[in-house]
């Protein structure tokens, strides 16, 4: 087995989502953010939501990370970083490609597949980070319509 | 609740996405095509995997039939068709963005998260149809680490 996440190495590596989260919210967009790291630390790719610049339902923040690490043979070792906590889209990425770790920002706004990741076997470490709280706060309440249609909340 | 499928209406929108499939073999790709179809049965989108064409890891035939139907602000009533079986991470598309019904070409070579989308409600209609069948075995006998990398079959 990998060692257990050093949670000051996962607020490094969230420092990058939250920034991918940042330049998101400044081009309009939905702020969340995400990151792909291997086992020996080397960033992969990183990315934000683009549902909004590119009219692209796809482009979640871990999807556009693990699209921009481009093509891997194996998953193994990498740790998948994300603001916040991943939808059943991206918890399926994750199951999919086998990524052994993923570090959460917040899962006060959103929980998604949390919990389902962690019944099979994913290692999450979950950060309580009051940044990508305040972000996706003050977007949801701003924005609450392209939060819906972000997650497809068909009650919204 | 939605009427249950007709399997003739099934094998006509099966047609769509085998042409994608097979467009996608004749570019070198992998060989699996998806459409995503409106309620009243108009064509909202319709792709292949295009993890060779583009280096695109993120592009399975279903997402790549998300993608092209652009923004949705609801998927109730639509019907996702797909070649293959979807992977975890294509139904895990399926399931956050409530596509309630899934017309499958084959689950022979691959099944996926066949049993977790029935479990969940979505609908599922499995056609067994050869050219689907054809297609993929061909391909995966030809080009077996593709398909592995496809799927992040770490074994393979």
């Amino acid at each position: 087995m990998d060692e257990a996440m050093d949670p000051a190495q996962a607020r490094v590596w969230l420092a990058t989502a939250v920034e991918e989260a940042r330049t998101g919210l400044a081009e309009g967009g939905i702020p969340i953010g995400a990151a792909l790291y291997g086992p020996d630390g080397t960033l992969l790719g990183r990315g934000h939501n683009r549902r909004v610049q590119d009219d692209d339902p796809t482009m979640h923040a871990e999807t556009a990370a693990f699209r921009a690490a481009g093509r891997q043979r194996s998953y193994r070792g990498t740790t998948m970083v994300t603001t916040l906590s991943p939808c059943w889209y991206c918890c399926g990425l994750v199951r999919q490609f086998g990524i052994p770790r993923v570090v959460i920002g917040e899962a006060t706004t959103f929980r998604g597949g949390y919990d389902w990741l962690a019944r099979h076997g994913v290692e999450i470490l979950l950060l309580d980070d009051p940044e990508s709280i305040d972000l996706m706060r003050g977007f949801v309440t701003e924005h609450p319509e392209l939060w819906r249609e972000d997650i497809g909340d068909r009650d919204g």
